[in-house]
């Protein structure tokens, strides 16, 4: 029997297909990309717009980060394929049921190392610091932008999350609109808490580590936990344990703590499953909310091990073949410790 | 520069990514799936289990519509992997922030025609009726069954819509809940007939005919756009003109006009875009919903020529590299007149 899980923060309803689910093992990655270790491959390409030394195929960074030697570590550039850019007007117009905008906001490139040949699963655990202060570095930079309505930080990693550039890094997408998506989840959160006068996302992580059967690990200031409604396999949730509703607010302690606890869920999934493709995203709050009570933001990592159909098309629920307590278990079973 | 545009019936944005643009031409599948035809692959397949003298490898059909001479034309068998099935119980059950529910509903897939090498785009028209009459038909068998709160009929063509199986396939899941998106979408229609007196869709539609700029075809009963806010490149709803708020309503007399638009749409696909994977769901009522003032059914139909990465899940947002006015133009030129 197949079991219907909601999740509670955003109410959204996810079929765990028990009689379709696979093992774990099933889940790893057989072909040549997965056998390869990233490490063996060139330290740099000539080619490749990232590499240092190629800083001309990219625009001016916006943001950049030195190391002692005065050579960058991280940097934000313009996507030169933007989506959306700073230029143009804020005003929407409408004409019957034609409503439109100027496609105005951000969308950058966050280089996250010089060196073609790694990934944050492999990084040293100080690169992926400076990477989560850069992240922040950027909410800071728009917080009285009106363009940038709502920060969408993220990382497609393998060409089946979207990307076709192997040099690490992870993209920024500012909407001046809060996308609908996001509406919904602070308004689930809200009606949470007007019920119960407490913070979902608290409770949830409460919850789990009361439970403890989805916990992939814990630190200091975070709690990973596979969902309970996961909406795919091996699905992570890094949660802030102090309620704060935006990445920006995040401090240099929790970051210090933050980066070995996403350098391990990544190197999980790279040595547990064979450098599966994975998406990760930064949920937080629309830049211009306060630390709101009911929203907590958090980093949702989803590995791309199965795709969306016309299911998920046409109702918007996800089917996860695989039980979330197992993922848990096989995440927590791969030994990452000796590499911080 | 890029535009943002705002799909008035779902109220959800879409980037329209101008500087990312491709062709209509580029899109054109180039890999040997694309140049093959398929009725030049084996009309059966031993190892098939939807194949005509197969059927021992399904479960016993649930509708079965049959030809003159008795043998199956189009049938509908509960899934052997399903999602949901009809047995178990429709409470539901919450300890903390955990809620779930038996797996309760319907997985069964319509095979829509006895032989292997078809597709919509392909068959004769009359398949093509008797395929739309079984969706109905389904409608109609559980329209008294609290198991199935919401019906999404779908199909999935070709592997990155996520099928394996060639032989001509659509599936239905009935799920036990209304998911969490179809709510918006009928949140929004509702608020939208509040402020107006009038169905968002049937303006849409009205606004569309009088622009002319996103119709790729009409008929006596139904217009199909690519929509203003696409979400994705060659996206296409077939609207009936007559408000109806449910498939299962659908007429035989607009089914009759129905199978050559769907089949021509496919077609335009097949023929013009060299045979790509897409997806089409039926966007429809509740079940236990009237025939509303303010909700209006269709057929979404979506090539997957791009993929969803990280920006799409962190924010629920599409960003569409085809311009809809473009791709309009390219669909209607794909001649498909003299296949009907």
């Amino acid at each position: 029997m197949s079991e219907l899980r909601q999740n509670m923060a955003t109410k959204e309803w996810v079929i765990i297909a028990k009689e379709r689910a696979k093992r774990p093992e099933d889940f790893k990655r057989k072909d040549d990309k997965g056998k390869a270790d990233i490490k063996d491959k060139p330290s740099y390409s000539a080619t490749c717009p990232f590499c240092i030394g190629n800083e001309k195929l990219t625009l001016e960074p916006v943001i950049e980060v030195k190391g002692d030697d005065g050579k960058w570590l991280v940097k934000v550039v313009p996507n030169k394929f933007f989506a959306l850019s700073p230029d143009g007007s804020l005003k929407r117009t409408q004409d019957g049921v034609i409503r439109r905008m100027d496609g105005v906001g951000y969308h950058d490139v966050i280089i996250e190392a010089p060196v073609h040949n790694t990934t944050t699963a492999l990084m040293p655990v100080s690169q992926v610091k400076e990477i989560l202060k850069v992240y922040r570095a950027f909410y800071r930079m728009v917080e009285d932008d009106p363009r940038a309505a709502q920060v969408i930080i993220f990382k497609n990693h393998g060409e089946s999350a979207g990307t076709s550039l192997e040099h690490p890094h992870s993209q920024v997408v500012a909407t001046p609109i809060i996308p609908g998506d996001i509406r919904h989840r602070i308004e689930e959160a809200m009606i949470y808490f007007d019920d119960t006068g407490e913070c979902v996302f608290c409770n949830m992580l409460n919850d789990e580590l009361r439970l403890k059967e989805r916990v992939v690990m814990e630190s200091e200031h975070f709690v990973v936990i596979v969902p309970y409604a996961a909406m795919a396999p091996f699905q992570m949730w890094i949660l802030p344990k102090e309620h704060a509703s935006s990445y920006s607010h995040i401090t240099d302690e929790q970051v210090d703590d933050l980066a070995p606890v996403l350098k391990k869920c990544l190197a999980k999934l790279y040595y547990g499953l064979g450098n599966p493709d994975y998406n990760y995203a930064i949920r937080t709050a629309p830049r211009e909310m306060g630390n709101v009570s009911y929203l907590h933001w958090y980093i949702s990592i989803i590995p791309r091990l199965t795709k969306a159909a016309g299911f998920e098309i046409g109702s918007g629920m996800f089917i996860n073949v695989s039980l979330p307590e197992n993922d848990t278990r096989f995440l927590r079973e791969v030994d990452v410790e000796g590499l911080i």
